[in-house]
């Protein structure tokens, strides 16, 4: 009889036993999407490919990560041309793509939430109860996909580090890859949300951008005051008439506010481009 | 390219994956334990083993399911008991004994909830935050040890009602199995917070068995009135000077108040014996 005291070899041993007698052990990747599907979700499938023996991509707008005045309805869909973006990969083995009704049936209650102050900042502030739909979905997608990793993409940093810590905290064995944003040529990070843009929204949109760039070369330049970084960003931004949800500096695995920036920092920004609310964010690196 | 509809369908293939080429496939059975095991648990270890290959036991006291005013320091611990008894059931695979450090490191967070009445009635009512608590472990055991099937003790059957809910919910593939209670020859039902009880109150304990069976009469001999037959249960523990936590009668599925009994309610009920608070329950069975 085995004695295990911590969680990871008990969770190799369960799969020894899984897997007893596999001749090929496999490596399963996932991407959860809400569909859509840019260049951004094509780079975690492509990243994945290179880890993993099988790739799984999900497709699910989940309804319980909006609020009741948010997009849900209008959120962009369209399953055919994502499936065939997906099967130009050539790396994905399998999409998995629920409705609303298998994932949230009639008296569904159960919710993942996490008990600190990660998703109440940020996106966490305008978007109340967002961070608990996305910690429901995934831990659902999870126990349906089981991957042994995942990728998540780089813009959604706050949704990333929140993922990780309750992957952590719940003891799923899934490991948690975050790859670089894409972008586009002017340096609007591809996001599904951009089709809502007016060609003229879209000429302003790139100033989130560069007002992180410019965030970033400050901070080369030796400005450690978060402040005036915060500052400097926000007159950049009002310039171009966007309005601005946040911007912060934050530790970037905690999610606290930063004063003094030392080690590294994330600069975090939301803005709203007419009716159309867009995120990004940027790490600073600098050396004591 | 395979593209996947459904939760069960998803979960197969994610399986089929990770059990390829096995020879001999498993079937993982599990009974969480608080330890300080009695012949209640090692029920659920003797039906696992009739369903299952192999059988993992946990043993955890929760510290997430105690209140800050409950018996969590004073539970009571025998590891070196436990391991004999589960050593001599010649059906234990794999003991699992995490720390508390180990479950819950510092700056833990995730919590895992039912946001419906389910967890605010019977014993949610003295016992706030009590079954986010064991949702909250039961997760990460599920995540840990990835059992297809697990058995619950029909004493805690407020406690299977609601995982069953959440593993429903959450998608974990795992079936859970409700065994029956155990009970001493007085009709006791075990537990391991009988060992609290001086000789005078383990003589009054039985009360509580003795007052369900009286209930299951009375609806045998046609009442249908759910407040005569709690009066009746009342007063009958009241004969015996216990203290009265509650005594309900419930829905089995959704935990809701019943006022006639139709097809099966659930009688549930919590005492303080002394200082010692103990459960049971019976269903009532009405053919219509």
């Amino acid at each position: 009889m085995k004695i295990i005291r911590n969680i990871a070899e008990m969770q190799k041993y369960s799969d020894s036993i899984r897997r007893a007698a596999r001749k090929t052990p496999h490596i399963m990747g996932f991407v959860p999407t809400m569909g859509y599907l840019h260049e951004g979700h094509i780079s975690l499938v492509n990243a994945g490919a290179k880890d993993c023996t099988k790739m799984a991509v999900s497709i699910f707008v989940n309804p319980a990560q909006f609020g009741p005045n948010e997009d849900l309805t209008k959120y962009p869909r369209d399953e055919q041309r994502d499936l065939t973006m997906l099967e130009e990969t050539k790396s994905v083995d399998c999409v998995f793509i629920p409705s609303a009704e298998e994932m949230y049936p009639e008296g569904y209650a159960a919710y993942v939430n996490m008990e600190n102050e990660m998703t109440k900042t940020l996106c966490g502030i305008s978007r109340p109860g967002h961070f608990k739909g996305v910690m429901t979905v995934v831990a659902k997608l999870l126990n349906a996909v089981k991957p042994d990793k995942m990728y998540l993409g780089h813009k959604d940093m706050q949704q990333a580090i929140i993922l990780t810590k309750m992957i952590k905290d719940l003891n799923y064995d899934t490991e948690v890859i975050i790859c670089p944003t894409v972008r586009e040529k002017d340096g609007l990070a591809l996001s599904s949300r951009n089709s809502y843009l007016s060609p003229e929204e879209r000429n302003t949109a790139p100033v989130l951008y560069k007002a992180l760039q410019m965030a970033v070369s400050m901070s080369e330049l030796g400005e450690r005051d978060a402040a005036v970084i915060i500052r400097e960003i926000k007159r950049k931004l009002k310039e171009d008439r966007v309005e601005i949800d946040y911007v912060e500096i934050v530790n970037p695995m905690t999610l606290e506010k930063t004063e003094k920036i030392s080690g590294s920092a994330l600069i975090a920004a939301a803005i709203f481009v007419g009716k159309t609310r867009l995120i990004d964010n940027a790490v600073i690196r600098v050396s004591e």
